[in-house]
């Protein structure tokens, strides 16, 4: 855990970091300096990947102590984002500038969606869309989803719109869910490597930590693949929580996972649900990239397919167009829980999580559009992803690079690991460094909390335009990477932070 | 203050309402007692208005004790629109269902909004808009905006993309604020009556505070109009809050002023002002209804229009289109401010506030048009405000109901006291409660803090059908009520609140 610097804070605390900032009161100093410093004695789960606290701005006494943690993550953990906004590669206008393999995003069907965005039923100027509206969502879109999710997630029942809350994408929901699930300082577990930005997620609000399953590449025991979740895993890792004074309130799985590309079997869904239950915890499941499988012999299951869940009072589900839809710019975001104390909580949020009801209609007229989106979006946009993947799988594999990727989701997880001859993350840093001097962005592997340094996600889902010149710059890198061992040290000491999908 | 029902709670704690919620760790419980009992020692402002806290549901262990208490402001202060929702009037299908006289939405000019909105220029499918942007807005909006706030605020000099922050309406911008310019539980200073959904947007998220400035309608010193906000009257709430123990952080202001309609002089701004810098409190100053001056002679100034203000590093200003260009489902608000951290932090937090880049897109157009603005919008608007305000305040006159209302703003504060013989809140309620049996949906004075019991506000910006039928409604529950001084108690006692704007 870090700690903040001191200089313009009036509460006489010594512990700032975003693991107790809204547990600060003003007055109350010496019982919170005395609450803070025992929290400090324990050993808590670290706030790690999200840069160098040394440094967040001094300048910012305007803010609150929570207030300077929010802006930090905002200054720190964009740096590699920033450099590329500022050169942003161009065909024409900039062909020089830096191409994003970073931000895991599907620029493959822009043609499509515009195309379908831009028909005559999408454009509906009704009063009642311009007005407030139920904070869960029209219910004419949350009967849309309802049916939607039946349908695409295999529900073996009509799933129902009560279920169903539509807020502005799936970081919001990660936020509220935290905030109504979990007291301030209290964890979810995540498996790791995960998604990073989940850690602001929960916490930038919520003052929720995650505690980490840290998964390796090794294959032991009875493990048939690298960084394999498996319940003895979570045992092992909630134990160690509990025994570190952590309370844990639930767990999040991603599938298909962020930046694994793995899918979890019904076995292993049941397995994971059923620790679960056993612990009393919440489990947050994000599908967000469930129709992003293009491999069809890799047997995806939603977990809305299962015939049973072991405790669905406890079982939230996430969905969004960002990835399927290749819409991160739309936020559209919806949870299903039968939960209803859940539900009504979020939705109590949900007046700060809105969206357009002109956005809303538009999306109910999106997912009810089943032939549209199977003869037409699905196939083309599982063609296209596959054919970006079998282009940088080649690229990896021509340049002996050993890889994880099962045909789900925009990335390929990359073992860079032979180019860190001390294998530190200081060296996968440099190697970063060296990717973006070399104007391409890439995700280091420390920003997913993977224990192990050398790990990089490259996003495939781009015009083969994009990719192969990032591709040849990647290999420009590795190149003259293999053949100096050591590098000078970077002129800039702060530590980016990858932190979008 | 109130506390929840203690029945299925697992923290060891006794006090856990909105003020201490976030403040509650787990396994923490003796220490927390005690700091929670010495809260509850300290005569805090209360929580008030927003209905009767033994109602929390009890069924609610799977949340957390602030997801309980964020539920139970969406199952409790909803009520009388839920009621309204089941049974909304409609002049065809349902002649005999609830008007709506107490949602503050203009209604007015749908028509003029939905055929702007379906203008070509409109609709644009670029792929940067359905991609990730800018969190803070896409720039080309920001700075938009910045050009009208600088035409229609009238500001001395242009205002600058780089102080806008773009966000999905006022609510959110009130949590995002709240957060990161306060710690948990410190407060605002508010004068009261005001617009009551503050109190949730600066607390379900931010765990903030609201200190009243109770004003009053008796006209005393050297106060010109009722309910006036002077500097005395700001200091004496401040030196109050201190008393309690309480730390407050800031101001907020509401001009044109929500339920009052008043309109603060430059020479007001100032001193308000000049107060918060002497304090160095922070200012909100909420501006949504800047251009819903329907009054030719009410001279409105935006904060923005002087010529130097006192602290403009704590200066925060919003706007929205949710009033102005009645499209509170549009979701679209701004915040203006020099404070590049306040900015920033801000900006932080967008990420669970954003807005479909379609709705930027749409946004920015709309604000570029000054021509349909000035010469279509803003005339016809503001006449059709002046008519229905002319026709509400009419009947009230004719019914001897003296009311509040200055021209701005799309409602008008009624003095119903001589209908509560013995002037309590709870006559207030019935009288409510009265309007609602009869189908029409008003809004009392307690969720607006007022503290005099008798006040209501009617919403004067409907169509006449609809403003005929609800007076109508009125007329005959007053005529009713006027004869029967003592009425049954109600046969639910759960006390409703009314907190859209």
């Amino acid at each position: 855990m870090f700690t903040l610097p001191q200089k313009d804070f009036r509460a006489p605390t010594t512990c700032l970091g975003p693991t107790c900032t809204q547990d600060l009161g003003s007055g109350h100093g010496d019982d919170l300096e005395g609450e803070c410093s025992r929290k400090l004695d324990q050993k808590l789960p670290e706030l790690r990947g999200v840069g160098d606290p040394a440094m967040i701005s001094s300048d910012t006494s305007y803010l609150s102590s929570r207030g300077r943690m929010i802006k930090w993550f905002w200054d720190s953990a964009e740096e590699g984002y920033r450099t590329y906004h500022m050169d942003e590669y161009d065909e024409d206008k900039n062909p020089s500038g830096i191409i994003n393999l970073g931000t895991s995003e599907n620029k493959l069907c822009c043609d499509l969606l515009s195309r379908r965005l831009s028909q005559s039923d999408m454009q509906r100027l009704e009063p009642s869309l311009l007005q407030y509206a139920d904070w869960r969502g029209h219910l004419f879109l949350r009967e849309e989803v309802a049916r939607f999710l039946s349908f695409y997630c295999k529900s073996p029942v009509p799933l129902r719109p009560e279920n169903v809350v539509v807020l502005n994408g799936g970081a919001s929901l990660f936020s509220a869910l935290a905030t109504v699930l979990c007291e301030a300082g209290e964890a979810f577990l995540i498996p790791t490597p995960y998604y990073g930005a989940i850690t602001q997620h929960v916490c930038l609000y919520g003052n929720v930590r995650l505690a980490y399953v840290h998964l390796d590449s090794k294959v032991t025991g009875l493990d048939t693949r690298p960084f394999q979740l498996t319940v003895e895993k979570l045992e092992m890792a909630l134990r160690e929580a509990h025994s570190e004074g952590v309370k844990v309130k639930g767990l999040i799985l991603i599938s298909p996972q962020n930046p694994l590309g793995d899918v979890y079997s019904p076995e292993e869904l049941q397995e994971y649900l059923a620790f679960a239950k056993r612990h009393r915890l919440h489990v947050i499941v994000d599908e967000v990239y469930m129709l992003s499988v293009f491999e069809e012999s890799v047997g995806y299951r939603s977990v809305l397919s299962l015939e049973r869940l072991p405790d669905p009072q406890r079982t939230h589900v996430m969905w969004a167009t960002s990835k399927d839809f290749g819409m991160s710019g739309l936020r559209f975001g919806t949870l299903y829980t039968e939960n209803q104390d859940v539900a009504t909580a979020v939705a109590s949020l949900c007046r700060y999580h809105s969206l357009s009801g002109l956005v809303q209609y538009q999306m109910a007229q999106l997912l009810r559009d089943h032939d549209w989106i199977n003869q037409v979006y699905l196939p083309e946009n599982h063609a296209r992803l596959k054919a970006a993947h079998t282009y940088v799988s080649e690229e990896l594999r021509a340049l002996g690079i050993p890889f994880l990727s099962r045909g789900a989701g925009f990335f390929i997880w990359a073992d860079l690991r032979k180019y860190l001859p001390k294998g530190t993350f200081e060296e996968e840093m440099l190697l970063w460094r060296r990717f973006l001097d070399n104007k391409v962005l890439l995700s280091f592997g420390k920003a997913f909390e993977c224990k192990e340094p050398g790990w990089f996600r490259f996003i495939f889902s781009d015009q083969a335009h994009r990719l192969c010149l990032g591709m040849q710059r990647v290999r420009q890198v590795l190149a003259g990477k293999s053949q100096v061992a050591e590098d000078p040290p970077p002129s800039q000491s702060q530590e980016p932070s990858d932190r979008r999908r």
